[in-house]
């Protein structure tokens, strides 16, 4: 079986750190090429089959490091991540059990306290890492429901959320069994923010045994930021578990002129974070707190017989089994960069969106759609013409402009730009708003 | 902004590599060290800090690589996987969208595809990777349970389930809300396996709408395998949705001489692997299957309002957002290794633990709890003092001794060994034996 083991570590490393640069010097968006796939070989290839897997993988992918590239919340990963990952891979910690990752559950531990104190939470909270924003609300919501207790009670349970709420919190509640019924939609403001007193009315309307009503810190649509302090004043009146989800505003954590966004989130019950959008770490990484360690311990903890050695772990805890040592990649990250840096470059992106906003608004044929909270701007012609603008985005799908995407607000089509990556300034905005200019002509 | 992106891509790569190449070479199961980890730092560190990740990390962290931890169903990832995991990292495909994976999106189709046929999937069949095993289990009872419709008939759906079943399971169980009542172990022989006769019994009495029943292919404590042919017949016969957690056991798909333990699974419903296990990927990687692609859509599909643009993906299914391109790594290691070398390294670890079966039947001290299935083997001291034997797990706990863990079956302290590391041989099994005679004499 040496043929199995037997691996070139050094012709390997170079071939993935010159593919790994080619990956953050991408100006392409998005491949015109379609490598060809093949199927799972017989005999194996070696070194020749891994680096046609990164060729491939290289040529076909949409460049996310390029600075026209704004369509998504989905960010170019600072390369200590990159190279951080293949080291995670190689030892391949499994955070389940102190045991198998001595090391790597006291960075998760630090990472997640000294993130939460920049966000304001108390010592009392306690948090783990998930795989990605939507298991971490449903982690979330699933200790707000009432965890491993009252489980047939479930029907009981009542869920508050804005407008502007991510799907997952949606999907969430269909899978903890909360029918439709008992899923009410909070009436708003433009950006789907929750009315206050619309909240309140219909938590005291409400006969439902658990009531847990969701904030949003950093919408999908528009970036848009709830009023948490608010939320959760009346959500304690109501004897209601509040959960934020900041799953895109918690990088706000290190944000040096906005903090005051966080204002109340030690009030909430559960938050959850997703390092993998505005931290710059690759996908999937989210962290998940709730207030009270002892009541994360009682609503959220499972025995897990096949290790009978007893140490204190963190795999007791939320809906995953082994997960990956995301942390340490946060970590790498963080260690590279430092604190400041990071809340430098979050609150750059903060200032571009101002910036940008400003651009549409003077704009002849393009309007901002709202003023923007965080790093996310939506826009649309001024004509409102769908068409025209479906035909303009797919011009600007053929790569050769900075891109954004195309979403939908109030079943109206919009624009929609994420402003992350560090190399993206006021001549790409200006450049992708004469292209829809052209696009339009 | 220059200093948050300026990276030294070569000296990054460089240490890498000889990171990557010392987790692979490392003989110690455990540190004894305990670097220190300090906190997030305000100022950058720059490479510096990096290197320092990477030190305290490596001689932090358990070495899977070591032919002697025999400890989980964790493996030393193959090096391809490692570096192939830097790249995914930098580029950091979103599976949640064609538009933003079009390269990996083929992949991951194509990957699903092959190994569905390898296991004997009709074409019918249609999948999606998920960050692990829990997720994938989730994700199919949520399926199974009818997915976003009926929500609020939840209370009236029953899981049928073997003692042997991980726990994940009955995680899944309470977070779709499925009361203990109506949660039913079926009674088994000796290694948690159910009962035929006593599923049959045990559906015939149920008045629940809806009735899942669970098979397990490859059991957490003893690798025990169900009769899924079986359970197939009798879940039919009653109007019951069997889904297969062949998380550990599915790599079987590749094995040449032990396909008929797959008999059978085309007539399930779900199916769920877990790449990470026995396929030498890093966690978390799982891939979960339904029969029926229109039945997936109707069950598991959700709209996404962000991205307009409309082009079919596998974001509208299963229970997260954005997902990492694990079927990228997963590829990459099958390329490098082939189909072939993967079957041989499956079967050889399973000839491995009747080696090890024979060597502690004929013991006087130790005896094995049953004879193995796959490339798992429980044993204990044959007097079954408990103390001795948790004496002298501590002393293989000191790292100088090949390594397995202590798990509970049935209130009873068992070792368990899982066979997984290719350079794992006859000679460190013996040199276990020897280490447990001295430890309790």
């Amino acid at each position: 079986m040496e043929a199995f083991r037997h691996f070139p570590f050094e012709t390997a490393g170079e071939i993935a750190t010159a593919m790994i640069r080619r990956a953050y010097e991408a100006t392409q968006f998005s491949p015109a090429a379609q490598p060809d796939i093949g199927a799972i070989p017989d005999a194996g290839e070696g070194i020749e089959g891994l680096t046609e897997v990164f060729r491939c993988f290289l040529t076909g992918s949409a460049g996310l490091a390029s600075p026209g590239m704004m369509g998504h919340m989905d960010t170019a990963p600072h390369p200590a991540a990159a190279f951080t990952d293949a080291l995670v891979s190689a030892v391949n910690n499994n955070l389940l059990f102190r045991e198998l990752a001595p090391f790597a559950s006291r960075v998760e531990e630090m990472v997640i306290g000294d993130i939460g104190a920049r966000l304001g939470l108390s010592a009392e909270w306690a948090g783990t890492f998930a795989s990605g924003g939507s298991i971490a609300n449903l982690t979330a919501l699933f200790a707000a429901v009432g965890g491993f207790g009252d489980v047939d009670k479930r029907a009981q349970c009542a869920l508050f959320l804005p407008e502007c709420a991510h799907v997952s919190i949606r999907k969430s509640a269909a899978v903890l069994g909360i029918a439709a019924s008992q899923v009410h939609v909070v009436s708003g403001d433009a950006l789907g923010r929750a009315d206050l007193s619309s909240l309140r009315t219909a938590l005291r309307a409400s006969g439902a045994r658990r009531k847990v009503v969701v904030g949003i810190l950093g919408s999908t649509v528009h970036g848009a930021v709830e009023d948490i302090q608010g939320l959760a004043e009346i959500s304690r009146a109501h004897d209601a578990w509040l959960h934020v989800d900041a799953i895109h505003g918690g990088a706000l954590a290190f944000s040096h002129r906005h903090r005051e966004l966080l204002r109340g989130l030690d009030s909430a019950d559960s938050v959850a974070v997703g390092p993998q959008k505005w931290l710059y770490v690759p996908r999937v990484s989210s962290i998940v707190w709730v207030k009270d360690r002892d009541r994360f311990d009682r609503e959220l903890s499972v025995e897990l017989p096949y290790s009978a050695t007893g140490e204190a772990h963190r795999g007791r805890w939320g809906l995953q089994g082994s997960r990956r040592a995301d942390a340490v990649t946060l970590w790498a990250v963080l260690r590279y960069v430092g604190a400041r840096a990071v809340g430098d470059q979050v609150d750059r992106t903060i200032d571009l969106a101002g910036d940008f906003w400003r651009m549409l608004s003077s704009d002849r044929f393009l309007e901002p759609t709202h003023v923007p909270d965080l790093n996310l701007l939506c826009f649309r012609y001024r004509d409102n013409d769908e068409n025209a603008m479906r035909l303009a985005h797919q011009t600007l799908g053929a790569y050769g402009a900075p891109w954004v995407s195309l979403s939908r607000w109030r079943e109206q089509l919009i624009l929609r730009s994420v402003l992350l990556s560090p190399s993206t300034n006021e001549t790409h905005l200006a450049r992708l708003i004469e292209s829809l200019h052209r696009a339009s002509s």
